[in-house]
């Protein structure tokens, strides 16, 4: 697709996902980790206009100077911002104001893809519109958490129903032989700083599971205790198990003695068929734990995806989020995109049901920290 | 005014107040003390139907079950409800399902008092009355702190002016004997079971300032080096000056080297003839140290209320929140309205710009935590 | 007493106190609140050698001068200090070392006391001694507290045994009638700035309970579910219960069914017939609620005082720690000894089984803020 | 060695430590990583109590049912324990106490070692002895802490310098050739867990620095504004180094314009030419990225370990803390012993100036928080 008609399909998308919102969904902010989707909209404009517009477009004329205060996000090299838990404070600017900023940086872009550009900034479009495609998998991660953690359950979209595991025939494990395998993205289309340098990794000789762990295994998992014995738990693991008490994946409710969860349906009874979602990465490595098995590292995972089926869950990893070798930072504040989170992270692999269509690929890393459970993240186990 | 005429007065009111707001300016909670609008407009609704609808109208249904967890302030009688800090995280219900809500129950309303109700019943309205008009003050010291405190400083209303200082002739000081005293509401009108029993105090000769504190005088203090010397200070006050980095009132900022402060308008210069608003307990108490005076007690300020000009700024008075003798409480939910909160809180009294017409009285009393500041505070002076 | 005994007696009887300890008992600070003891006897000596020693003494050598970081309590004026919640993470000064001190503090004012000394001077000594003797009441309530939240209980003194309720014939109420009453201290002894000047008060008529509340009374309070009743609690007071999870007064254990409770002779089945102990204010005041009663206020207890037996326990009142009337502070450092702390602090009055002999009197005005509990407080009942 | 002859060397050496303790050195935990040294004294005395006497010395009699509570660190399985932030608050057991149990449980190993034991009890009592010379290195680790943050900074001995770095010949830089390497222990001798089971791994060409970064190369780094410059840093980094006003290593004080730090001798000036030390993993990272290179990965340091100097500090690396492929738990309480902290730390190699002698291997993994400081944490680069 040429890059102007990318753009728009891609922009466009964004305001898609908050149709079914109500003005007021767009505002709040329950948790620090959610932020609200008009926050995702401006921002990902923003994006645009600062990267693109300010330092290309001669004659560009900023849409309101307030708003590199209010949307930038954590590029500490293009001044102060709202801090992060503030961003559900701010009534102002309204959605309808946001609109017509996105409609305004999208006609002055639009312009600007009409002639050739040079590859640096075809680049950098081309960045952006992944960086919205991820905001775009954030906006309905973010939306399930505001509309699910809402004691009146709205439902989201009432047709709409959760990813269901695949079907497949054959074995439930995969073999895969002790060798050297290339890992790291090599190629002619977008990839993000991190997924390079593509590299050998020697691997032992290794089992994968061909399936996501499903609903049903984890309600083995609960009645058989798994949340009441420390020993499945790493140390960390069980002190967030107590003090947050946890006792089921996020969003299901028990109600009279029946396991319930939100969906974008609302309130719905669990289905045992579906792959677990919602869980942190304590939780994952407690159920390996208990199953006697392990999770995958990222490699064993990249190194087996061509023969899984996978996208309805990020899968956490037993990789911690760090740079490959000869990892570099692009120079300025594109630099800060990737690099500056890698500690204290795990590597989740794949993609899921919120991730837009041909936005990951087997290369993709993901990460999150392991306390984290409002992605659509499930468990497939190795051993 | 008949009951049923009052009652569609003040409930108008509070829908005027909200008029020139934005959706969005409804839903947030900037910190835990000031609650979104749409839930005043939803709680004061919830408090007629559930003091006077839901046991009192035989065949009355109510608007939506849920309301009553959304809506519940502090009535531990009247069931679990959504934590304070929670407030601003819900985007439902939505403005536009709270005014039906609101209309709804003012039709319920509006027809139960077409007939002539039991005093009981009459002593409930006037209360849910005065109860939404304590609200009224609440949505514009709210909607002041969410519109002042986000980044765009966005007017509330351009033609609104503060508050001025009256002007009086006359003695600078008034002189008040010693003597006994009677305190506290007799008489036929409405008034809150914290101003109860009337009673004498005994109060020593003292004198008490026929103005309150401007703007100006309070830059005084500033220059003199007031937020930096611990000796004008509470301990605690000390404390606080230092942790939140306090340097001026609330709502003021040093805009290249000159104060300005937030209005309805917008930010304005600081208006030096105006009376300070906006201060704590603890820099009304450490304005008067360094003046070499004191604040009167709540005692001396009702005995000279009737020969003072009052009601611009909530004035602190060197009174704790405590009960008068005699004082109990009613039985049931409504008996949670006052007595629960007579500790570590101060007495505040006259009232100001923003409480509604004939709502405040010379035996009213206010109470607040000595740290907060986001009410119309100033500072009238006693010796 | 000459000044110079007394000094001598005092400052023994600190040492006393300390004397069943060992050497760790001296340094651990278990909540900030609590003071390690070895802090408060180098402390008090630090006050002599501050105020007495170092402005009044030409050619006195300072013992060490890192001492005033270490030892200053609160006194802006003196300089930095050791924040507080660091005293029990300071091992050195060791025991024996603050021993030294002492010992080389004494003898200068030994010394300094051999000589007439200005009344101004001599008011300071005094001063420092009813302010050793407020320390001697901290260090056997803290020394409880450090031995009493120790795992394995150890006594303090296995001979001491806890204060008993007084015995007294006469009725249960002692009625006072309605009238003006002089409060605050007036004389030729020794009193604290916070209980000048003398004042009349007028007081309505009232009652007030010639006995303190036992401990057989608070478990039929506790039996009646007191602290599962949010009615009789203050609103702070309810969410202290529910975030403390406190269901009895402080160091009560319930072992095998059976209410036991920390003393100077180790853990030890609840006393009936003693007075209640170790309660907070909220505490104090749900108990009132339930019995249908209240607490006198500090000018009723004042009043009543002559004609009741008191001594046993600091007793809560409904008073807030505010100034009387024409209250000023001392010029310089000692004048942050009261005035600074009267806000967000109850009145106790009375005096316990901990306070030094002749320490107390009827005007003597102790404060705590409301959640406390580690002092040996208790509750006397009006109406 | 024959095993009761290691068993009295390692026991002693402990107590060796502590000898120039002051009584009062022993009780305090200054922040919560810090244990107090006589927690360290009974906890290693715990272990073999525990673990040998307790479960396989039939007539043995347990010194005091209550240490279990207080010694246990985190064994969920050996029941309750008091939180981990409380240890500083208990002055009992005294020291004497402590000693006394230690002199009681070596007596009754010491006869067990008299006999010729079990394979697997043999191990136990040498698992016991590694983990007691882990405990020394923390001991002086924490000693360390217990004096150097305390206002008078006491020596603790004022012979014993700081290690030096080593002086080689040779090349600054190791150049090690693309190509397989085995990685983890293997072998007859002592070794935990977490260092099996031995695998290969394929490691790209690199090269890694034969010397530690100095303190006055340290000091260029923070010259050149390293402390103040967003870029060298990761995201938590920077917010770490802000929030806690981080702008030098751990014990370094600026006086009078000169950087000062405390050593074993008190305060004494920075040597330029000892390695940089007390430094957290972000700093080193930061150095890092501002000299353009990276740290190893803890393979890379292995592979190369046997061609450098190692053993004064602690070295950080680039690598996570996860188990090796084959890795498992022993079951019981000591399976406790490694793998559930495998989340959220970085792995350091080598061994530093605290560590006991023959504890450490080029196998041994230590493991950290990124921000923790306390530890005698080095720099070597690699790129």
């Amino acid at each position: 697709m040429h890059l102007k008609d990318k753009y728009g399909v891609v922009r466009q998308r964004s305001e898609t996902i908050c149709a079914p919102l109500k003005t007021e969904d767009y505002v709040v902010q329950p948790v620090v980790d959610v932020s609200p989707p008009k926050w995702h909209l401006g921002h990902t404009t923003w994006f645009f206009e600062t990267f693109l517009l300010k330092p290309n477009v001669p004659d560009y004329t900023e849409f309101d100077a307030d708003y590199n205060f209010v949307f930038n996000s954590y590029y500490e090299s293009v001044g102060a911002r709202v801090i992060r838990t503030n961003r559900g404070n701010l009534s102002r600017p309204a959605v309808e104001d946001i609109m017509r900023y996105r409609e305004y940086v999208d006609k002055a872009m639009l312009h600007l893809l009409e002639h050739e550009l040079p590859a640096n900034l075809q680049a950098l479009v081309v960045l952006g519109l992944n960086h919205e495609e991820q905001h775009q998998e954030l906006l309905l991660t973010d939306i399930k958490y505001i509309l699910g953690h809402n004691p009146l359950f709205p439902a989201y979209d009432k047709q709409r129903k959760p990813a269901a595991a695949p079907v497949h025939d054959g074995p439930e494990w995969l073999e895969m032989p002790e060798g050297m395998y290339s890992i790291g993205y090599e190629g002619e289309g977008f990839c993000f700083d991190n997924e390079q340098q593509r590299h050998k990794v020697f691997l032992q000789q290794y089992r994968i599971s061909t399936d996501l762990v499903t609903n049903a295994e984890y309600l083995d998992f609960m009645a058989a205790g798994g949340y009441t014995d420390f020993r499945y738990w790493h140390a960390e693991g069980w002190d967030w198990v107590k003090q947050q008490q946890v006792n089921a994946p996020l969003y299901w409710h028990e109600v009279d003695g029946r396991w319930m969860y939100y969906t974008w349906q609302g309130l719905q009874p669990v289905d045992g068929d579906a792959p677990v979602c919602h869980i942190s990465y304590y939780e994952a490595t407690a159920y390996a734990a208990w199953k006697g098995k392990r999770l995958p590292t990222e490699f064993e995972w990249e190194a087996a995806a061509p023969q899984l089926q996978w996208g309805t869950r990020w899968e956490w990893t037993e990789s911690a989020y760090l740079p490959y070798p000869g990892f570099t930072k692009a120079p300025g504040a594109i630099g800060e995109y990737n690099g500056k989170f890698m500690v204290s992270q795990m590597v989740l692999r794949g993609g899921s049901e919120v991730t837009p269509p041909d936005h990951s690929r087997i290369t993709y890393r993901n990460f999150f920290h392991p306390n984290l459970r409002w992605q659509f993240t499930g468990i497939r186990l190795a051993q």
